[in-house]
Parts: C-alpha cells; structure tokens; sequence
C-alpha cells in the first residue's frame, strides 16, 4: 500500500473526488455528535446514583472527629475525607485540603492567591514586571486559561512519550527568575494519554529553579483513571520525591471526583508540603468558613475507601474501553500505513492525541463540524490557543457510545484523508 | 434606683465585693457556653434534613431546562436555582448567579477579581497604589477581614438605627476617588440588627462615587430571617433603586442558604446588573466549569419556591425567638435603669448588640471567659479588630438552648456590672 506522499497527482485527484462523494454522503446523514469535552456520559453517571442513599433524613451527620457536618466550621476538609483523597494522590493524609466541587477552582484560586500575596512569603506577582509559566504542549486548555486569564506570559515545552522534555524545562526555569510555574497532567495527560516516566518524575523533584517561589503544578486528574486491568500505568509520587530531592515546597497536587462521583458535584483537594498548605489556609480562612462537608461526608460513606473508589472506577473503564476502541479500531484500519496523521493509544484517562499533516488540523476540525461532528477546537491544547504546527486534534470518547463513536471516527477519518489529500494537491502546485 | 454613676465610692466598693462573690460562685457552676459565632444549632439543622429524601437513585437528575445537573456546564447556575434565589432578594432572576455554598466566598473572589482585573474595564486595584472601602461599624468581622487581606485600607462609619450614616457617606465617596466599596448588610445588620431605612437606601442608589468601579458591596445575609410575624423589617431592593438612579452597576448584592438549608452546605448567590455579571463571567469561566448543580436541585425540590422557604424559615424563627428573648429578659432585668450598657431588640437576623461604658468590651469578654462563657472577641466587629471605644460586645444567641443562653446572659450581666463598677472606681480614684 501506498502512502498518500507516495500518491501521484493524478491518483490523488482522484481520490480527493471519491472522498468529496464520501464527505456528502455522510453530510447528508445529519450526524450529531460531541466528542468536544471529556464529560462522562450518562449511563456513567448513572452507575454512582447509590451514592444518593447514604445520606437521609435519619442519617448520623456527625464526622468521625464529631464534628456536625452540617454546621459551620472544619475549614480544610472532613479527616476522612482527606484521607481518601490522599489515598487517591498516594500522599499522608496531613498533606492535604479538601476543597469545593473542582480542582480548577482549586488550582485557579492558588494562581489567584500567587498573584495577590505571592508564595510563602514572596512578592506577589502581580507586582513584578513579568510572570511566566511552563506550558508542556499539547496540554490541558483550561490550565493555559487560568494563566492566560492573569496575562502570564506561557512558553510551550515540547511533550514526549515519557512527559515535558526535560532538558528544556530544567535549563529555562534555572535561567529565568520570572518563571513561577509548570503545568503538568503526569498520568493518562491531557490530550495524549502520557504518562511521566520515573526518570522525569525525578528529574521535576530535582529542579534547580531560579525563583524561589517556582511552583509545579501537578494536576493528577486521572490517577485512578485506567482503562485496562492489566495495562496500568503508574508514576512516582511527587510529594515525596521533591522531599527526598530537598525541594519539599516545590510542588502542589491537585485531584478531585469530578471523573468518579459525578462531574460538578464531586470533591477536590490538594496536596502540599506543610509549609505551603498553611500558607494557602491562611487565605483560605479569609474565603470561606468551609467548603461543603456533607459532600464529603456523602462521598467517604458511598465509596469508604480508596478500594471503593477502585472498584468503581473498575465499572467506568469497562464502559469507556469499548469508546476508546472504537476510535482505535477506526483509525487503525482506515489511517495506518497512510502517513496522513499519528495517534495515541493511552491505557486510561479520557482522551486520544491525533496528529495531522502540518497545517490541516483546524480544516479537519472545521470538516467535521461540517458535516455534524463537533470536535475540541484545533489549537485548544496548545498556550493561547495557537498550535504552531496546526497539527494537534484532541479526541475525547467518554460521552458518546462506541457505536457513535464509531460513526463519528468514520466521518473523522474520512475528514483527515480529504483535507490531507487537499494539502498534498497544494503542496504540489 | 440610682445609676451606677450616682452610687458614692462606698456604695461601689459595697456592690464590688457582692458581685466578685457572685462570680467566684458562678465561676464555681463551670459553664461551658459559646455565644461567640451566628452558628445555628443542631435542632435547627433537624428541621431541614428531609432534603436529603428529595434526591435519591432512581430520581431524574434533569434540570427544567434539560440539563443533566450530574454532568459539566450551566456556568451560572440552573434557571430553577436562579429564580428561587432572586426571589430572596425580590430582584429578577436574569439579574443573577448562582455559585458554590457561601456568599463569603462569591465576595471574597469579587474583591480578589477587582485586585486582579479591576471592575468592568477599571485598572486592577492591585495597580493602584491605594485602594480603601469604607465599613460601617460595627459590623461583620469577615468582611473586614476580606478588605484587609488584601491590604485594602478600612474607613469606619458610624452605623445608626437607620443604617450607616448617610452624610459620611455621601462626602468621602464623593471625595475620594481611591474608595471603592463599602460593605453592607442591609437587613438585620450584624451585629445590631438594624435595618437600613427607605432614605438609607435612596440615598446608597444615589451616591456620586468619583471613583466609576465604586461598588456597594450590599450583603442581604437576612433577607428572610425574621423573629417574629407580626414585626418584619422590610427594605427597599437596591438594584432597581440604583436603577432609577442612574446608577444601575453601582450594587452587588449577596445571598445564601446557609441560615436556610445547612451552614456550609447550601448555595449562594449574586445579584447585579447585566454588566456587572457579564464581567464576574468572564473569569467565572475560567475559575470554574461549574458549581455543584445537584445541591443546586436538591434545594429547590425541596424548598419548590419562595413560600417554600418562608415556611421553613417560621420554623426557624419559633425556634430563634425564645432564644433571643431569653437574652433580652435576662438583660432588661438586671441592667435597665443602671446606666452601664444599651442593648439592641432585632426584629430579625442572628445577633444581639451590646454597647458597655466606655473602655470595658474587652474586659467583659474577658471575665466571661474566665467563666466559662465565649463571647465574640471584642473589637471583632470593627476594621482591624479596634473598636475605638471598646464598648461593643456581639451577643450570638442562635447555638445554645434558651435555658443556656439565659444561664450565659446571667454571667454575661454579672460581667458588665462587675467590670463597670470596676471601671466607675478606677476613673474615681
């Protein structure tokens, strides 16, 4: 089989008017379909209605400190709702703050805070002339809005397989003063499935940061999120690693629920050295008197412990493998072979990584929304929205069927070998 | 009977031995009483635990909109939970948003977000080299505590029966472009309980700030939590009073469920103009995807509507009145007459004034203590924790039982006259 570099013009003209009758064809079916946004499905959802049983009108409201929950105070989270949640991250439960309904209101807030009272004692940054961050790209579009939001200058670092290269982000932050910080997804990331290696996992616990108050920002969204029993990656816990490395303040840990108990009303937290966590409790105290402890009581009694959690996240991969499959299974049999575009193939997290032909990912997208496939924008998951290559599209499979997502691949793949036959004939003339 | 004042320095001395005896034997009885915090008690929170029946496995999670309230989205809150809460404040429901559980938070993050971004378009505060907020006084210890957390300078007010005082006011806003806001809490103020007269309001909606990203900071914490039936304070609803003025961005207006639902685990609301909210958006969607939409529902099955909710907060109140009256009687009992201290009689809200003569707040909370009675700190309801004449004490009857708060205000009144007579012999000699 040929490649499409391979192709002739006149191969390829025909091709491109075979694929144009296949593009009309599928337009006319009227798909309608969102594989935008890593949001659960419903028939997800519904496995964690139980947890609506655990608490009712006789039910004993009083922690397991006898604190009633369903009063004032307990400013940074139930003690055993902190020890699940640390059971999640693989940190001691002391290390850790449960928060609201979101880590990203949890990391936004730390941004938020770094900007008006710095960290641990430095000049807050919005004080200082310039503040900049590590973005690893193609990375997780909500983190790059946050820093965006506060005009932080964001500077991309490639990703490999094994996480950020490394080489780039230890020679920028020991150069640069004004770089406060990196966003990271270490397990299962965001878009490509990666996991960090143990070797880089170090290699952050070992920076040599030339701002004190450099912070890693370890957002672990999918720790627990494996799609496979028998294929699960696992990274070194960082906490530890940057104590042992003697940087204990370097990193803050962020996971939460929201792709366990349900997307909006589960719990957050966050881990941290001692140090920096009561530095952040003492704004916290300023912004609320606590966050919703009768959630957190819900959810410590629905799951109980961290073998709960497991043993649903279990139900979970076995309704999303088959999502994540389809696309697989697609893409294999109508890509491979063709040097039109790579992809990922994570053993969990919530999303596949597709690379295009340079200069063809947002035509795709535009291609597919075309024809009634809404795609994440092209671009999303790189800093300020631009992909330097226009190569990087985001799949995410949670909430449409596999037999949906099977349809919408036909017709993603479909899109990816016209608008890479259309940038061929381009290329040529 | 005479005054303190016109006791000779006998009679005083007399009355002084009498009452350290009174207290070395109420000191004896080991009291243990907190009056100190508006936390309701936990008979109270039984009234509302039959919201925990109206969620449950089988139930239909959707919004009236179609939503699935388990899932990502709805920004700022169902339409369900919006009308339910603008009916609190009497404003419409497109004029607000619904957010996590705590209206602190929503204006601890509108101050933060004013510091960070400004105010429709204004330089960030954090720009400026100086930012004050005037704070009528007494007032709510966690407002100040907000304002000055981030370093924001607190210019004190009188307070009067009316409300802050108007002409004070009028001036400084008029004349100081650096003040950009002033806390409210126009209902039930704490800790007088005051509420804001017609003119007061009138007078709010129409201030001539100099500085355009002034904003009234209007805290309808009490809304609807009156004492009594047949004597409801009532105010007129600023944000079509700021309206009329001319002024309709002027006012953010805050409100929650936490003296409704549970503390802590209700929702909480915002108030304002279409410009204003389009701003606090803005960053919203970037703090947030969404608040927990499932509490959101669940109060508003539970509560269905307005009367709903009034029904419930009669509850409360024939709950709350007994212990408030139980203060009152123990108060007009043993210090009418005496000269050594004035009281409030709030119609509604969590709290009970005090003023004591001149230089002995600190000193009554002090001797509480002692025995075994925690009071709010004095100066706690002033900016920066000074009341400069140390004479106000915030009595919290809403936790203890009606037995117990007459046991705690009969050590309180012990207290006042101990400490007064002291203060009586001091100035004498």
């Amino acid at each position: 089989m040929k490649t499409y570099q391979e192709l002739s013009r006149e191969e390829l003209l025909t091709l491109k008017s075979q694929l144009e009758k296949e593009f009309e064809e599928a337009k006319a079916k009227g798909l309608k379909l969102d594989m935008s946004r890593g949001k659960p499905a419903a028939a997800q959802l519904d496995m964690g209605m139980d947890i609506f049983d655990v608490l009712n009108p006789g039910s004993d409201m009083k922690s397991e400190d006898g604190f009633d929950v369903r009063n004032y105070g307990v400013l940074d989270g139930l003690t055993e709702a902190k020890r699940l949640m640390a059971d999640i991250m693989g940190v001691p439960a002391e290390n850790v703050i449960v928060c609201g309904n979101a880590s990203l209101t949890i990391m936004y807030d730390t941004v938020s805070r770094s900007m008006t009272h710095g960290v641990m004692g430095s000049t807050p940054w919005c004080k200082l002339d310039k503040v900049k961050f590590l973005c690893p790209a193609p990375g997780y579009d909500r983190h790059f809005a946050i820093t965006g939001h506060f005009g932080i200058e964001m500077i991309s670092v490639p990703m490999t397989p094994a996480g950020p290269d490394m080489d780039v982000v230890e020679r920028l932050v020991a150069e640069d003063e004004s770089i406060k910080g990196i966003w990271c997804v270490p397990k299962y990331s965001n878009p490509q499935g990666y996991s960090y290696s143990d070797e880089t996992v170090k290699r952050f616990a070992n920076l040599k940061p030339a701002a004190e108050d450099f912070r890693i920002f370890w957002d672990n969204a999918y720790a627990i999120h494996h799609l496979y029993e028998d294929r699960q990656d696992e990274i070194l816990e960082i906490l530890s690693e940057c104590e042992k490395a003697g940087n204990p303040d370097m990193v803050y840990e962020f996971c939460s629920t929201s792709k366990v108990s349900f997307s909006g009303a589960g719990i957050a937290a966050m881990a941290s050295s001692k140090a920096n966590l009561d530095f952040v409790r003492k704004s916290m105290t300023i912004q609320t008197i606590g966050y919703d402890k009768i959630n957190q009581l819900r959810h410590v009694r629905y799951f109980k412990d961290i073998n709960g959690i497991k043993a649903h996240m279990k139900k979970h991969a076995d309704m999303l493998r088959p999502k994540f499959e389809a696309v697989l299974s697609v893409l294999d049999r109508e890509l491979a072979g063709k040097e039109i575009g790579t992809w990922t193939r994570p053993n969990g997290g919530y999303f596949i990584s597709f690379d295009a032909m340079e200069g063809c990912a947002k035509r795709i997208v535009a291609k597919c929304k075309e024809a009634g496939v809404i795609l994440t924008g092209a671009g999303a998951t790189f800093p300020y929205g631009i992909d330097p290559e226009d190569r990087n599209i985001r799949i995410a499979p949670s909430f449409p069927t596999p037999e949906e997502m099977a349809a919408a691949t036909d017709l993603f793949v479909l899109c990816v070998k016209l608008v890479s036959v259309e940038k061929l004939l381009e290329k040529e003339s």
